[in-house]
C-alpha cells in the first residue's frame, strides 16, 4: 500500500508542496490512469468510467451480467497543497483488496473498486460531487456550477445528460470507505480505529445585522445603531451553544463589516454561522439555541439602539448514518484481532454519505497524526495506513460472504 | 451666503448626487476660483497661494507689508457625494464677512480669508493636509501618500520642497472657523452654537489574534485556537468602556478573517479599535481599560485554548485645545445676543486643531440637521446658516479689535 500512496503522492500539480489534484483537472485524471495501469494486468477486471467520470474496476463478469459487487473506495482529488492520504488512503486500501487477492490467486467475483471525482468540492464549490450523482440526486445547478475560469462542471463531465438521468453502471450491493479522521478524538484514546456511526449533519446560516454607517467621532454612542457590536456578540458566544454537547461543532469562519473604515460606524456586518452535529435532534436543539442567541441581544450601551440582527438558512445537509449492519461486521472483524475501537460521527463530508442513498454504506477511519489534514503536513503512522489494507481486506470477504 | 453656499453646491463631479470636490482635483481648483472670481473686484485684495495650495484672500497692505491679519475660513474639498456645507459653511461665512464689511464701505486691513486644501484626506489617505503644511507640521511621509492611480501628493502641490520647509506667506494674527456639528449634541439642547472647547484626540490600534486555521467540523471545540471569538468578545464589550465617560467614543469599523471561509476554523482575526477623547487623561483612561480588556479574554469554552491577542498603536491624534481668549470673546459675542450656546469638544478632527500650532485659533459649530454628514442629505436650517455669517463678522470684529 506505501509504495502505490507514494506513487500517488508524486501525481500533483505542485511537487514538494503537498498534494494538488483538482477536480477534472491532468492531475486527477493521471491519478485514475495511474490505478488502471497497476490494475489491468488482472485480466478478470475493467474499467468502466460513469457519466460523471468517476472510475470502477470490477470483476469483467459483474461488468457483464449484472451481478452484485460489494465495491470498496474514495476519490483521489485534493484540495490546494493538500495531504497524500485524503481520499488517497481508501483507494489504496481498495487497491490493496483486489490486488492481494489477485496475487493469492483467489479474485474476488463481487468486489470492486470505485474511485469518485471531486469530493472536495475546491474548484466548482461542488463537494461529493461525483458520488452524489452515484447517488442519482445530481440537479441542474450541481452542473452548472462554474471554476474561476468560468469552465462549468458541465464542460468538464464526460456525459453531463447522463449525470442528470443517471444509471449505475454497476450492481453495487455495498459500499465500504475508509479514510484518516483528520480530527484529534482517537489520538489519545486507546482506540485504533473509528468505527463511523454516521456522517454529521451541517447547517449553515447567515446572521445579518442591519445598523446605520456614520461618523465614529461625532456620532455618541448612544445614538449609533452599531451592526458590528451586536454580530460580534453572538459569535463570541457560539462556542457556549455546544459546550455540553458530544459530536458537535459551531464555527464562524467568515465574517465582514461595511462600509469597512476605522473612521465609520458598521453600518451592515455579515457573518457565516455553521452548525454540525451527528443527528437531527442535535442540530435542531442547537438551531434553537442560536436563534434564543440572536434574539436576545440587547443594545451594547444602556439606552442606546441596536442593529436589526436576522438569521438566514444558507445551506442544510441531512446527518447519514452508515449502515448498521456492515458495521457490525467490521466490529466482527476488529473483535476477532482484539482491535480497540470507538464509534464516532464523522464531523466531515464524505463520499459514504452520498453512496448511502444507492447502497449500504459505511466507513471507518485512521488516526490522523495531530490531526492536521488539508495541510501537506497530512500524516498517518506506517502501521496504522498498512492496518486499514489488512481491515478493508478482512471486511470486505465479510461483506461478500453477507450480500452473495 | 446662501447664493455663494448654492454656487458652491454647484461646482462637484457628481451633479444630483451630493457633492464631490476631491482634493486638488479639478472641482476643488474651480471652487478656489470662484471664491476669487466674486472677491476681486474688492480692489484692495490679493489673492495668494502658498506651496500646498492653499488660498489666502488678505488685505494688499498686509501682503505686503507682513501686517498681522485674523485669517477666517475652511476647506472646500468634500468626501465623495459628501454635503454642501461641510466647509464650505466656514468659507461662505469667512466670504461674508469680507463682502459685506467691503460693500458698508468699511473693509478691515487686518482681516483676511483662508482657504485651505484637502481637509477630508479622502483622495491621498491625508486629512488636514493643507492646514497641516500652514503648521509646519508636513513630512515627506505626507508628500509621498498616493491616490489610487498612484499619483502622489507631491505631485500635486505646487511647490513640495516649499511645503517642508514652510514659510507662511502672511502673518497670522488668530485663526477662526466655524462648521456644521455633523453631529446631535446640539439638537434637542436649547443651544443654537456650539463654542469648541477642543477637539478631541484621537488613538487608533490594530487588534490582532493569531490562532490555527483548521477544519470547522474535524477540529473539536476544545481543540480549536479559534482566532475570531476572541476579537469578537473583545469588540461587542467595547462600548462598555465608555459608558460611563462623556465626549468620548469607541468603535470597531473594519474587521478581517483569515482565512476567511464557513467551514475553517479563523486562523486569524484582525480589527481596528479607534477611540477618541477629549483631553490626553480620557484617553488614557480608556486605553487603560482596553488593554485590561484584551488581557482579561479567556477561552471560549472551559478548558479550551485561546488565540494570542494583541493591541498595537497605529495612530495617535494629540487633544487640541482652542485658543481660550478667542472662545471667550465668541462668548460675548453669544451673551451679547442673547444666544443660548453650549461649550463642547469637537470628535471630529478640523483643519483649527492644525492652525493651532501656528497661531491662537477657535471654532465654532451651528447644528446638522439629525446630525447627517458626508452624505448628500447634510443639511442646516437656513436661520443657522446665516447666524453663522453674523456671527463670524462680530467675532472677527472683536479679534481684530483684540490683537491690534
Amino acid at each position: 500500500m506505501l509504495d502505490l500512496l507514494r506513487g500517488l503522492r508524486g501525481i500533483t500539480a505542485t511537487p514538494g508542496r503537498g498534494c494538488t489534484r483538482l477536480a477534472y483537472a491532468h492531475f486527477e485524471d493521471q491519478a485514475h490512469d495511474y490505478l488502471w495501469e497497476r490494475l489491468r494486468s488482472i485480466s478478470d477486471l475493467r474499467r468502466i468510467e460513469d457519466a460523471a467520470g468517476n472510475t470502477f474496476i470490477v470483476p469483467t463478469s459483474a461488468a457483464e451480467d449484472g451481478s452484485p459487487v460489494v465495491l470498496v473506495g474514495s476519490h483521489l482529488d485534493t484540495v490546494i497543497e493538500g495531504g497524500w492520504l485524503d481520499g488517497a488512503l481508501g483507494v489504496a486500501a481498495g487497491m490493496y483488496v483486489l490486488e492481494s487477492k489477485s496475487r493469492a490467486g483467489r479474485a474476488d467475483p463481487h468486489l470492486g473498486l470505485v474511485i469518485f471525482r471531486d469530493e472536495e468540492g475546491v474548484r466548482f464549490s461542488t463537494g461529493l460531487f461525483g458520488s452524489k450523482v452515484f447517488a442519482g440526486e445530481c440537479t441542474a445547478t450541481d452542473l452548472d456550477m462554474r471554476d474561476s475560469d468560468g469552465t462549468s462542471v458541465r464542460d468538464v463531465v464526460p456525459d453531463p445528460d447522463g449525470c442528470s438521468r443517471y444509471r449505475p453502471p454497476v450492481n453495487a450491493a455495498a459500499f465500504l470507505e475508509c479514510h484518516i479522521e483528520q480530527g484529534q478524538r482517537l489520538i489519545g484514546s486507546d482506540a485504533r480505529v473509528g468505527v463511523v456511526s454516521g456522517i454529521v449533519g451541517i447547517r449553515r446560516f447567515e446572521l445579518e445585522a442591519k445598523g446605520m454607517a456614520n461618523h465614529a467621532g461625532t456620532t455618541d454612542m448612544r445614538r449609533r445603531v452599531d451592526a458590528l457590536v451586536p454580530v460580534a456578540e453572538i459569535v463570541a458566544r457560539c462556542p457556549s451553544l455546544v459546550e455540553d454537547l458530544d459530536d458537535a461543532v459551531i464555527t464562524c469562519g467568515w465574517l465582514q463589516v461595511d462600509p469597512g473604515a476605522p473612521n465609520i460606524v458598521p453600518g451592515r456586518a455579515v457573518a457565516t454561522i455553521e452548525i454540525r452535529g451527528k443527528d437531527d435532534a442535535t442540530l435542531d436543539g442547537i438551531e434553537r439555541r442560536l436563534h434564543d442567541l440572536v434574539s436576545s441581544v440587547q443594545p451594547a450601551v444602556s439606552g442606546g439602539r441596536c442593529a436589526e440582527v436576522g438569521l438566514k438558512s444558507l445551506v442544510s445537509v441531512a446527518p447519514n448514518p452508515t449502515d448498521a449492519t456492515l458495521s457490525d461486521l467490521l466490529v466482527e472483524v476488529l473483535d476477532d484481532r482484539g482491535l480497540a475501537y470507538k464509534r464516532l460521527a464523522s464531523m466531515a463530508g464524505h463520499d459514504t454519505q452520498q453512496v448511502a442513498r444507492r447502497c449500504p454504506s459505511a466507513m471507518f477511519f485512521i488516526p490522523s497524526i495531530a490531526g492536521v489534514s488539508h495541510n501537506p503536513d497530512e500524516d498517518s503512522h506506517e502501521e496504522d495506513i498498512l492496518l486499514a489494507g489488512e481491515l478493508m481486506s478482512a471486511w470486505a470477504d465479510r461483506c461478500v460472504a453477507e450480500c452473495s
